[in-house]
């Protein structure tokens, strides 16, 4: 089962994909949020699905598939976590993760448009396991704590200008925080669902061309150790979503460097978590 | 007149202060947030208490003073942003802003206890002008559309971890954002109400000892500037905070480095927009 949104932006109806069926959770839950989820809203989802407590969503298929969490109260993400990827870009493996932010207004859904920003030259694709908290985590003790934080995974785009980024003025956050800079779902998948999240293998083609093939199996700093280690320095609300990282093949590190252009098309997956895509258009 | 909030944490009533009177904006507003600063929500509160239509708040001198506004969706902070401040850490001046962002999590009223973390040997302070957002900017033409998107200003305490921002890894967020680290307040004022924000005069006090007496006439990037130059990396939404940097003074830059630990007491004020007192405390 599966936690999800659909409906036109800013107005998605909550909802719960189960045993082929969408139920509609409106007489739950407001939206999939931090609340929800800190109440354990997944568990209570589908056991009120499963005592046929929930009405199903007769036009479901109709829909736009929105993002499937409401818009947290932050993007907290890691850089260079995957070794092959760091590799690419030139920079050296860290020893202790890198840690930026990114605009939580940036989240759009999977099948929703990316703009390049104006004046862009170097927007660039980053397919990543998206963590999303369930309940609040404060020095947490040790990675072993963060599996009952953890509600459960997304497949996210954490999409960036690589100008913006690293030759700007200093601070990566200016190349990560455009307009439609996170597409996120299709859903959110609970974490009791997911077998072992270090053995997901991410995928990213661009028009139709395989250019990201990794597992998180090669993290550098694991998705436990990721949320212990955030939580000594920040406070990690419910309904945040934690960024983990891409692996090798996004465009800075390609010979050509092929950076996204309008009329581009970008499509994401991670196992078990579903598939995005996007088509890319001008801002 | 200003804009503010009275109450425990969570619960703060939107109030305005008008004319030695506390009104109750509750039958305006349920806060002081993006929609509310969005539909012209100070001057309709001033026209509302002028009409006699707001019932005063009769006990407004026993409430706790919260952050003047509700959480926003991201708090932007502009670096190194005044020449003396630059200096003193030993930067270069920065040929355009640097840009980093912080939890908006961390915000707490302005009378509320700050932690070091648990861990920290160099949290620091920061006096800084803050800028709320009223109307979305997105794209700004020229700094001179930047007024139009302001609903005012507030007095911000940028609280920073030096060795979390400098030394562990790369990116400054990761001392930026600890818990209480953005007490806020005590008032906003609304734009309209102050005459030259390139005018006014920033000062802290540690421990009773002056610290920083800054002016943000020494901005190297106006507000103006600042707010027309974020608009072309990222929507700023109404509600919205920029922190706008600080002048010289902070522990960083003095010669005992005098960093700050539990039982100290941290002032701030900023001409026309308020004092606030912190005492320090430990996480």
């Amino acid at each position: 089962m599966t936690l999800g949104r659909l409906g036109p932006l800013g107005h998605e109806i909550p909802v719960l994909h189960h045993r082929d069926a969408v139920y509609d959770l409106r007489s739950l839950t407001v939206d999939i949020d931090g609340p929800f989820l800190a109440a354990g809203g997944a568990a209570r989802a589908r056991a009120a699905a499963d005592a046929g407590e929930l009405p199903v969503l007769e036009n479901a298929a109709d829909l736009r598939v929105g993002a499937p969490i409401a818009q947290p109260t932050k993007i907290v993400c890691v850089g260079l976590n995957y070794r092959d990827h760091a590799e690419e870009t030139g920079a050296a493996i860290p020893a202790e993760p890198v840690v930026f932010m990114k605009d939580p207004s940036t989240i759009v859904g999977p099948f929703d448009e990316v703009l390049v920003p104006r004046g862009s030259t170097k927007t660039d694709w980053e397919v990543e396991l998206g963590v999303v908290i369930s309940e609040t985590a404060r020095y947490l003790d040790s990675p072993d704590e963060a599996a009952r934080h953890i509600a459960g995974y997304v497949l996210s785009h954490d999409v960036s200008e690589r100008e913006f980024q690293l030759e700007r003025g200093g601070q990566w956050d200016k190349g990560k925080s455009c307009e439609t800079f996170n597409p996120l779902g299709p859903v959110l998948v609970p974490a009791s669902d997911v077998d072992d999240v270090q053995q997901l293998g991410l995928r990213l083609w661009v028009n139709g061309e395989l250019r990201q093939d990794g597992s998180t199996a090669t993290q550098i700093f694991p998705v436990a150790y990721v949320i212990w280690y955030l939580s000594q320095f920040m406070v990690l609300r419910p309904g945040d979503l934690i960024n983990t990282g891409t692996p090798a093949g996004v465009a800075l590190g390609l010979p050509d460097a092929p950076y996204l252009k309008a009329g581009d098309v970008v499509e994401l997956e991670i196992d078990g978590l579903g598939r995005s895509r996007q088509e890319v258009g001008q801002a």
